[in-house]
């Protein structure tokens, strides 16, 4: 029902404010205020309590507005908001901001049951819904600015090419402010609050399409749609637009907190990160390092590669800024025997022309440019970090301008950033640099993690582009796995048998070590015969969790040793664990090889996820797991094996053999063709699979399956 | 003969600058210009081309200044500041500073030449060397100001409680210039360039006893007297000092930009970390984040725990500072049912008591203060910080600054520090609170930063004053290794055969597996029947380093197998390794247990270090080393233990049986020893080291030595 998407809130032409008075502390009055100041379309009061607000004629209701109305925006309590939002509908509104709180974020069942209240009246007239708990939208280019502080309080910063898309609206609030101070240029801010409609996506999918924006900073707390947020996401990126994401509640302990802020759970932020990572976005834990980014990534070319060239008046600022681009992943090669020979000609030896290229004290502007142009046209850099304090007396700062402005004109292609810091003349000539649009920092390390952005930025875009196809199974398959899942379900279980999980997998092609059950010694002897010649047993129970605990395993059985074995099993089980259900024994082949772990969960913001890392005891030591969201290609997956430190000793570790690493993706996609395709399953684990040189089997499996399960997903 | 320390260049009496003159680009003159400004104390001009300079009588040589004169300025060329020092010796003078750059930091022999000579100088005359290649000395008190940088380019930053100790200038002036514009009150500051004599470590000890000073924030490239810069970061400690440490060169790559900057060669990072660690110094990769450390850990006491209360009018800011301070290793810990319930009475819906306590955006001042009295006096937090963001009409500045004022005062011993954020009204709240002496920060993640550095200080503290005592060794055991280390040696021999490497560990008292030497088959089978009855056997040969690859190794050897081995083994070297001279085979009992790791290295800055990790294949793949300055006490090798990941599996993982924990740190602690006697050893390892229940048996060990070696050093 809803077609509209967020242009509804950024592109009105006639906007109803419902609720300001002219009462002072009034916050519909300052909204109204704020519309007054610069809105370039109409705007209406609508308040049954007065005739007039600020010499507008105030209407008693949305519907008694004698014109069209986009946008209704209500600063009336909460309790009010459905009565409004149906008023709002029925006048064939696009809109509405409802900036109260009072609603779901209050954790009360009458908060939430008002806001499915008010939810429940927008779907009905096809209304969009920005908030409720929010400070709404901020377009500069038509001057549309719902924030209810008034510009005494809260400074608007000056026109540019990023959005802010954020579930805090103070936050939002004051980082405008602070941009304002800073002279960061924004063009385009949203806040949904509580998100009970419009959210970071929808948000997120009218920036990809607003010429004006060419950068996008989020603030996130919890996230609900979370493969359409990654859509959403690419679309950006595909744009040529960075999205650079800042996420709150990255901690347990502090989830809690986003859950009372804007009213949503925050999942696993091991999972958050991976998700950006393949949607492409970049994401910050520092507010001015998202920002910094943001500057440099609205501002600079894309680098070519990993190079930067540091030219520099004081050896301290290049060493840490060749320390800090090195931090990040990017490098600072030596300067060529060849090019610093013929620099050395014109340079005194204090100079150090190996990069960075220390000038010294005593440097001059003219020089920057000479050692640019050389690195530059050498090819040597991909891109530059200047660092030109205007301090010593050498250094003019008019003269310094003009010189790195020549330096940029001279380097087109290759990105630049400058350091240059000081309470006067540094900070003037940092102002005079930023209005050219050349990004500048007062410290060596923030630039050099600016600057660091755009290759990331680059290697994102990359990281889209390499995706593979994802694979299919057959009808058959899909039906045998979701029959074995719905047995259990409707058996009342939560966690699948042995012979099932083993089973399912099966299904979806993995390879699994060959089992049989037994439900008595005769089955147990002609399992054994069948499955032989080196065997562990397993009980059978729903009601086990510890089979080992009761003796209920035992390893290294042979076709002859079978049914004592299985007498065994049963007489432990019996006295052990007297009351538990017993449905029989698993015959299973021992097999050999490395062993590794390919595991499975579905995650409450963005789906099924597959795990991957090394299995048995090195599980638990290594810990270094490695994480993709299903479903996932054999190249895909092939990646996600060598991104682990088990993967050193799968290729042949120290001139041992090697494992059979296309059997171990072959696994890995089918488990997350498995999570994808049946999202009963909320988590899976096969622990271990052992890999050798010729396959990998499947030899242990745990699965936990649940009724409606997590998000259904298509990718 | 060094007595003096680096007070003689703070607090001079009279100070001579030498090489003034009144040309306007003079370096003289500016110095000249700074000391006349604000120095209180006399000041002198020499320069033979002039008989006076800025009004001042300007006399030929300092000799000829008709008074004593303390400090003496060098503003000269390079090539005169022998001849100058030497006139500054012979007038008595305690200090020289040389600003000149063109000695070791040029990296050419004339440069190296003429700075040992201005060394030579000082030292016959027992003066105090500043520089060369520095910007000298700053201190607040008697307003001395050698710096040459005119107060028109470089402001000076108001008076305060911090120092800031620098080897690069650049990077000083330059941080000074921002510290001004930003209101950070620093009191003393140096900077030693090339540090031919004064150097950080009397920099530190100046500091501990400077009554103005309450931090210091140090910028070091290269470390030279590692053990000295230690001590000096302890003094400073234990007086209540924090010591904030910021490392340039921490790549490879980026070291070879300190050694032209500098002319000091950068050691290794990991070992300059763990370093200050053991020196009790906060080290910091981000120089902003040094200072808002520098200035909250000035203002505020050290918190009696982890656990912080955030109190918020944004739950955004409020969930990133949570955030932040968990991911520092601090405790949002919920707020008990009980204080819950009793502010829910004053509490509506909305306002999430749950910590971080969002009072939401129309909170008032007066909440703050109610609340955070709660929380202090119910005893269930050891800090505190504010959000509290002027842009609502409900926070009235005035109101607000008065409020959390009376939050300080009630809240004794209890840090606080507060966000405020805005260009105008939360600037001049920040302003206010700042002048209070409250700390304040724009972003809620740069204030839960800093707010965390306290807790680090405070367990900072805590490891200088669990350190347990260093153990000793005979003069037997001392004697026997520094033999056979001598022994090789003076064969010409940088690495140890085998069976000389084992022995060295085995004066120390380190358990080694059992083993013999055969020098022919009769030796063989007698050492076989010994040591026995499983056996490893190795070829002995200082030319051959990969025994295993001529055939040189033989395991599983039993005492009937052990001639035949012998002689397979002497057969495989001579067909494979035919020029490889052969001092026997080594007969080595096989040990079993978990395989470890014991090493150690002679830093070039910090003198010997002992690492300890798991073994074998797993010291590859899991990479977690713990490292430790040797000596150390057996506690202190049992820490180091508990800090790897390989201990979950030596305590017993999943039921497995434990090793003898002791047994390993036993050796750990005889290894820090013999390295600390020895300093001719360069590089040990011991792996793998079998550690079971009952003991730790060393099996292979590989020892490199040097002639003179690294550091000696004394704890």
């Amino acid at each position: 029902m809803y077609t509209a998407g967020a242009e509804v809130f950024f592109e009105p032409k006639k906007v109803a404010v419902v609720g300001a008075s002219p009462r002072p502390d009034n916050l519909g009055r300052a909204i109204l205020e704020n519309l007054l100041t610069g809105f370039k379309g109409k705007v209406y009061v609508v308040n049954p309590g007065y005739t007039e607000v600020l010499g507008l004629k105030s209407y008693p209701s949305v519907q008694a507005v004698p014109d069209e109305v986009d946008l209704v925006v209500v600063a009336t309590p909460a309790r009010l908001a459905p009565r409004i939002v149906e008023d709002a509908g029925a006048k064939g509104a696009k809109g509405v901001v409802v900036f109260s709180g009072g609603f779901a974020e209050t954790g009360t069942d009458e908060g939430r049951m008002l806001q499915e209240e008010v939810v429940e009246v927008a779907k009905r007239y096809g209304v969009r819904l920005l908030g409720p708990n929010c400070i709404g939208v901020y377009n500069y280019s038509n001057g549309l600015d719902t924030f209810f502080l008034p510009r005494s309080k809260m400074k608007r910063p000056p026109p540019g090419p990023i959005a802010v898309v954020s579930q805090s609206g103070a936050l939002l609030a004051t980082l405008m402010d602070w941009a304002a101070a800073r002279n960061i240029g924004i063009s385009k801010a949203i806040n949904f609050g509580n998100k009970a409609d419009v959210d970071e996506v929808d948000s997120l999918e009218y920036m990809a399409k607003a010429p004006d924006v060419k950068a996008i900073v989020v603030y996130l707390e919890g996230v609900t749609r979370g493969r359409a947020l990654i859509d959403a996401i690419m679309l950006n990126v595909n744009e040529g637009k960075p999205v650079i994401v800042v996420k709150g509640g990255r901690f347990q302990a502090t989830a809690r907190a986003t859950l009372s802020h804007t009213a949503s759970i925050a999942g696993s932020y091991d999972v958050f990160k991976e998700a950006m990572r393949e949607a492409g976005a970049l994401v910050f834990e520092d507010l001015e390092a998202a920002f910094d980014a943001a500057k440099v990534l609205v501002s600079q070319p894309l680098p070519r590669g990993p190079r930067v060239g540091i030219i520099t008046n004081s050896g301290g600022h290049g060493v840490i800024a060749a320390d800090t681009v090195t931090a990040e992943g990017l490098e600072v090669p030596e300067t060529p025997a060849a090019i610093a020979s013929s620099l050395r000609q014109i340079f005194p030896d204090r100079v150090s022309l190996r990069n960075p290229i220390d000038l010294t004290g005593d440097a001059r502007p003219e020089q920057y440019k000479l050692v640019a142009q050389t690195l530059v046209k050498g090819g040597i850099v991909d891109s530059l970090l200047l660092i030109a304090l205007v301090q010593p007396p050498t250094m003019d700062v008019d003269e310094t301008l003009r010189t790195i402005e020549l330096v940029r004109d001279d380097s087109e292609g290759v990105p630049l950033v400058v350091v240059t810091i000081g309470a006067e003349a540094g900070a003037k000539l940092a102002r005079a640099l930023e209005e050219l649009g050349i990004p500048t920092f007062e410290l060596p390390d923030r630039a050099a993690r600016a600057l660091a952005s755009l290759l990331h930025f680059r290697q994102a875009k990359d990281i889209i582009k390499s995706r593979g196809p994802a694979p299919t199974v057959s009808k058959e398959a899909f039906v045998r796995a979701k029959e074995i899942i719905q047995r259990a379900l409707s058996q009342g279980r939560s966690k699948l048998l042995e012979d099932e999980a083993l089973e399912l997998l099966r299904a979806y092609g993995v390879k699994v070590a060959d089992f049989c059950v037994a439900r008595s010694e005769e089955e147990a002897s002609a399992c054994a015969e069948r499955v032989g010649p080196r065997l562990a047993m397993k009980v059978i129970s729903p009601d086990i969790s510890h089979k080992s605990d009761v003796g209920g395993v035992l390893v290294g059985v042979t076709p002859e040793t079978a049914v004592s074995s299985f007498r065994a099993i049963i007489n432990n089980v019996k006295s052990r664990a007297p009351g538990a259900r017993v449905e029989g024994v698993l015959v299973q082949r021992l097999e050999s090889g490395y062993e590794v772990m390919v595991g499975g969960l579905n995650d409450m913001a963005f789906g099924p996820v597959v795990t991957f890392g090394a299995g048995g005891l090195l599980a638990e030591l290594l810990r270094d797991v490695a994480m993709r969201l299903s479903p996932l290609s054999q190249d895909e997956a092939l990646e996600m094996i060598k991104a682990t430190k088990v993967y050193r000793l799968l290729r042949g570790f120290r001139g041992e053999v090697p494992a059979n690493i296309d059997a171990i993706a072959d696994i890995i996609v089918k488990v997350s063709l498995l999570l994808n395709d049946h999202n009963e399953i909320k988590e899976l684990d096969i622990n271990p699979i052992l890999a050798n040189q010729e396959t990998a089997t499947a030899v242990d499996a745990r699965v936990i399956v649940k009724r409606g399960g997590g998000q259904a997903v298509v990718r």
